[in-house]
């Protein structure tokens, strides 16, 4: 096995087609996955058409990817064959530097290896998860829990653990208030997760269009963000904001309790701009994060086992590759409840 | 006794002249102190001067108060005739409020009652520390350590504990790396705290003419903040900022480690702006906070006993009430190091 079959675009924007791509050979601390289901995450849809930054082509998006593991190398130690298993967003990192040396690969000073669009460090691409099958180093892949519904628990591996990791670091938990800013695949986790742990939830949103969506995954309320300016001035502990809109961050400010934190999840590109005097009122906090480390994405795993969490999703069959470019229309236009995965079977 | 000799300004920006003004009736729960040094806070200038909101005239500044007591209401019963009492910037809060509740007076919805240009919730404006008496509840009374200078414990009371605030929140100690932007009040204040807390001490200037006492006062070393943007990235692990200068924050931001906090003591009162990108990759984040509640204002106290630390100051002779225009104009060139301090048997 040293090629898959795979759902790639040739160049920048150009249609999906099907085709195939290099694996790496199995070293000895790699797992080679059948691949079973992978999500579609909307930073695959920057990268495939070149809106961050100069990609490498033919690219294999999918940060998102479970499967079975068909087989181990000499030295593996966590997995064996059959075993089900994810990936998300990165599949190595130098194990050197300060923070890998604390657990937090996601921070690697040298740059992690992105699991599509990214190089390994001997150079060759990385090709991700649209594909049939991945090989990865075991210290990357993950455990999924038997109990959970395989295909709709590939969103947790970007959509989850991005969501999960700032609910830990702020300590989430009953009696807190927290606020989840769009309901889309990373709002809808965030809901589910921060209900799970016992915070009251508030989504926020344009419109009420998502509000029954957002009460049966947990939400309390669902608010207009317009309106919430006057009506919750010094209330939520927490806002997630999961959209990649710029924000009205003076008045987001006012609606956060005493050590409360906004934490963009989503970014827009373009400067956010705040005045200093709406965080030293209360001692407010504005932060942000993209990803979790490892030992984090472990625990979500677990977490969403022991809670019965899972994404929302609606399933792609790949029989015809035109699919993925009209599933990619519906993302941008939010028209996706909540996250699209593919059959791998159908690729 | 109704009334107390003071220092004050008549009108905004007006010159300094001695008066009298009136004082609160000692109530029960109230406690008289015969004020013994006084500290000079930039934002009584901004006050006195009428830059930041309409004031209430005659002004008397001063909100960094210490002195001794000379007479109990009936009903107190944490202080006694003679005790080294302290002042900070708030004398009275609502009580009722969460955060009142919760022992954050500093942040009481109703609006606690400022020292001075302030009122009381009977309406009666408040005068402050430039005077020779204050009455005041003895909630909102300090105990000032019996050890350390009466004169240099003055700024405890503002500068102090607007420094030690976010250094306890953010829980410094051994093995952190703390930078201090600007070595004024509060910033040297912070070096004082944090060097005692156990962390590493970096002060960030725009030249290096206070190198020398920075180091004195515990810094391992002065940076010039234009040069770390590429010596010293990915390197603190918290940001005072107690200047009011606009910051460039993503310059700033770069220079902070995986999971670090710049946080705005000061203020400029113009938007600030960042890209978001430079809060994801590293879980950072930007706060701020203008104070500390009563509690930690007296742990900070008594912190100040048990490790010997007070402000470096000047000590300032108001037998001429024009001394003061004249240490006004000597704050605002940041020519004093690094606190005044006026001497009040000279009033």
């Amino acid at each position: 096995m040293t090629r898959t079959r795979a759902v790639l675009t040739p160049r920048p924007g150009a249609p999906f087609e099907k085709g195939d791509v290099p694996l790496p050979q199995l070293a000895p601390d790699m797992v080679a996955i059948s691949i079973k289901y992978s999500g579609v995450c909307h930073s695959d849809i920057h990268q495939a058409r070149d809106e961050w930054f100069e990609g490498i082509f033919p690219m294999v998006p999918g940060h998102e990817i479970v499967g079975e593991v068909t087989e181990v190398g000499s030295a593996v130690t966590k997995f064996k064959v059959g075993d089900r298993v994810g990936v998300g967003t990165f599949v190595d990192s130098c194990g050197e530097c300060g923070p890998c040396r604390d657990g937090n690969e996601n921070f690697c000073r040298t740059g992690n290896v992105q699991t599509y669009n990214g190089r390994q460090y001997d150079g060759e691409p990385t090709y991700g998860g649209y594909a049939k099958d991945v090989v990865v180093k075991e210290d990357f892949v993950l455990k999924v829990p038997e109990n959970i519904d395989f295909a709709a628990s590939a969103p947790l591996l970007c959509a989850g653990i991005t969501v999960y990791t700032p609910l830990k670091h702020w300590k989430v938990g009953p009696g807190m208030k927290v606020a989840v800013l769009g309901l889309g695949g990373l709002g809808h986790m965030a809901v589910k997760f921060a209900k799970a742990m016992g915070a009251e939830v508030y989504v926020l949103g344009r419109s009420k269009s998502k509000e029954a969506d957002a009460k049966a995954m947990g939400a309390k309320e669902y608010l207009v963000t317009s309106t919430i300016y006057e009506t919750h001035r010094n209330f939520f502990d927490l806002i997630l904001n999961t959209t990649s809109a710029d924000l009205d961050l003076d008045d987001l400010l006012g609606t956060l309790n005493v050590a409360g934190t906004l934490v963009y999840l989503g970014i827009s590109g373009r400067p956010q701009s705040f005045n200093a005097m709406n965080l030293v009122t209360s001692l407010r906090s504005v932060a942000g994060i993209n990803t979790g480390n490892i030992a984090d994405t472990q625990e979500m795993l677990d977490f969403c086992g022991e809670h019965n969490i899972v994404s929302d999703i609606e399933l792609l069959d790949m029989t015809e590759a035109s699919a993925m470019d009209r599933a990619y229309e519906r993302v941008v236009n939010s028209d996706v409840r909540y996250r699209f995965v593919i059959d791998s079977s159908t690729i």
